[in-house]
């Protein structure tokens, strides 16, 4: 079997490698030359369009999956017309957009915060009123590690941004506008204690698998470290979050990892969003639980049985953004450093650091010896 | 850092897998077209001499290591030349010649059976009086899996093998040696309760660590089956499975994975032979120790700190030689098929289960579950 990936970032690298030792091939299609995903895979270098190499790419595997939610709609359209496609199109569809995902999720039954859509200056000034202020305004597609998003804490910074955004008779500016989509969403602040994040798997008969939930901490903006399993989920909340991914799942008739993040406020939890792929904040997994997310995303995709998520151990993974870690941090104890096979440059994630541990303690302990030996 | 593999089999697959989360590129040198490493990387296809295909796969690598023992020496001398070979020419020069082998085994004072060099009529009569009958006749190089191998158990045996290796006045007929190979060695049989294996590794500044040496079960003289750590080992046969391979490691000034196989005797332990590579009674390490053979192969040859390599659980091995296991095994707890993208043939190795359990007694009820779904 020969599998298709979207994108030849370190996500699609990491499912190459998880799934040569299943006896499965992979191709990488990137409009990037120099993916890091070319470094173990062959690399379809060009536009995410229908181009000749596209077709190339589509003739040439069995089955496509994607690294990233942003795919086209059209290029994804004349994958399904020829060859499955996993996690699918619906899963694009609502992940794309963040009005549809949010009223997604109003209709499975998962909280959400207030939000609202706004498309010009009045429907902007009208939001303020039934959200309230703070709120956020991101953009309904793109963005990414607050790309698109404005916060608005006062009654004053409302006025400057509907003046900056929908200045001239409150028709949208080109000019001042992110990637040129003018539709946003207005979402409450959600006043959260810690950032919850639970990876999922459904297989193509329906069977599903669940990951503990992990803990997420962010350094600006960034994803920065993910605990698993989190510390002091009530057995209750750990049953919502599995029941609330299954929902999903089902409704999405999905195959594949799934990602969904929450807020933990003292409220409950509140849903952020989801991701229709493997995610960052699953990394630990690969040597902290039996099956990694990356297997069991291409066993998912390839028709395999799941394998079993359970924990080795408590586990950590620790991000290497813009930074690199000595490499003395190979000689700890289950400490398993994961470098993509990029240069380094501010923000950008080169690798990530597992860290394994007996407890919780020995796990902050290894954590701090890895931070220092970042540089 | 990319670094270049003599041999596109499974072994030299597996460094490839294991050596790119750690950011290294691979490409693999071998003469079968449809070596299963190309699934994984590069492949440079051409014969095992100083031909342009290497000159080329020399200047684009950094640092060289090989799957197998047979690399012609002149090929490891040209690559030596130009950029580091690891575990080196040494570790060929011996492990190439089963004389030289055992004289080295002998002159670090590890324990072999008497042996005793054939290469004409009168000194493989000879031999049956130094090494006494039953004993066991093989080429001093190439031969593998009982290939170039004759048993002596009787007088007549031995007229009879006379009278077929070296007919005409005591010389060597070409028409009946193996591979045209007339230098033997008589080894002694050894009644050996069960054979084990170790697993060292050296890195660059002389750091050795130990893999739990394993107890190998054969099928038709190929590896079938392998246990980790091997049952009811004392601590001293530990302790001295672990002086040997040291020694060795030290005399050769080695880099890399080394594995040496031994038989346990009612006597003690007796030496059989040594591999300067990765080894198939290794493959439980994958999974079942901290840091698998694979991986740490790599670190050393790369210059990186060796892993650690304590065992998660104890572990099994079972090969998949001429046959599959079914896909339902995927779904067993801690059972991780590998797969090396081959065809099916009989005999061949095509891909290994390895199987973790909290204790000996799970172990063989999973070893005989998944036993039953091979096929």
């Amino acid at each position: 079997m020969k599998i298709g990936v979207l994108g030849g970032g370190q996500l699609g690298r990491m499912m190459a490698i998880a799934g040569y030792p299943l006896g499965i091939e992979f191709g990488l299609y990137d409009p990037t030359q120099d993916s890091c995903g070319g470094q173990v895979a062959r690399l379809y270098n060009a536009p995410f369009e229908v181009t000749d190499e596209l077709k190339k790419f589509v003739d040439e595997h069995d089955v496509f999956t994607y690294e990233f939610e942003n795919v086209p709609l059209e290029l994804a359209e004349y994958i399904v017309q020829r060859k499955p496609l996993y996690p699918g199109k619906d899963a694009l569809y609502y992940s794309q957009h963040r009005l549809r995902e949010k009223q997604l999720f109003v209709d499975l039954g998962v909280p959400v915060t207030r939000f609202s859509k706004v498309d010009d200056r009045v429907s902007l000034l009208d939001a303020a009123t039934e959200v309230g202020i703070p709120f956020i305004l991101k953009t309904t597609t793109l963005g990414y590690d607050g790309k698109g998003q404005y916060r608005v804490t006062s009654e004053a910074e409302l006025s400057e941004l509907a003046d900056k955004l929908f200045p001239e008779m409150g028709e949208a500016c080109q000019e001042t506008s992110y990637a040129g989509v003018n539709e946003y969403i207005a979402e409450a602040f959600v006043n959260f204690t810690r950032e919850l994040s639970i990876i999922s798997v459904r297989d193509q008969v329906g069977n599903c698998v669940f990951y503990s939930p992990a803990e997420n901490d962010h350094r600006d903006g960034i994803l920065h470290l993910s605990v698993a399993p989190a510390p002091n989920l009530s057995d209750e909340k750990l049953a919502n979050l599995q029941g609330y991914a299954q929902k999903l799942l089902e409704k999405l008739n999905y195959v594949g990892v799934l990602s969904i993040e929450f807020f933990e406020t003292e409220d409950g939890l509140v849903v952020n969003e989801f991701a229709p792929r493997v995610h960052n904040s699953g990394h630990w997994s690969m040597e902290g639980c039996v099956t990694g997310q990356f297997e069991n995303h291409i066993r998912a995709i390839a028709g395999l049985p799941l394998g079993v998520t359970d924990n080795r151990s408590v586990s950590a993974m620790y991000n290497l953004v813009g930074h690199d870690v000595d490499r003395s941090a190979m000689a700890m104890h289950d400490v398993h450093v994961h470098w993509y096979g990029k240069d380094i440059k501010p923000k950008r994630k080169v690798g990530h650091v597992n860290i394994l541990a007996d407890d919780y303690l020995q796990l902050q302990q290894k954590i701090d010896d890895v931070d220092a030996l970042v540089k």
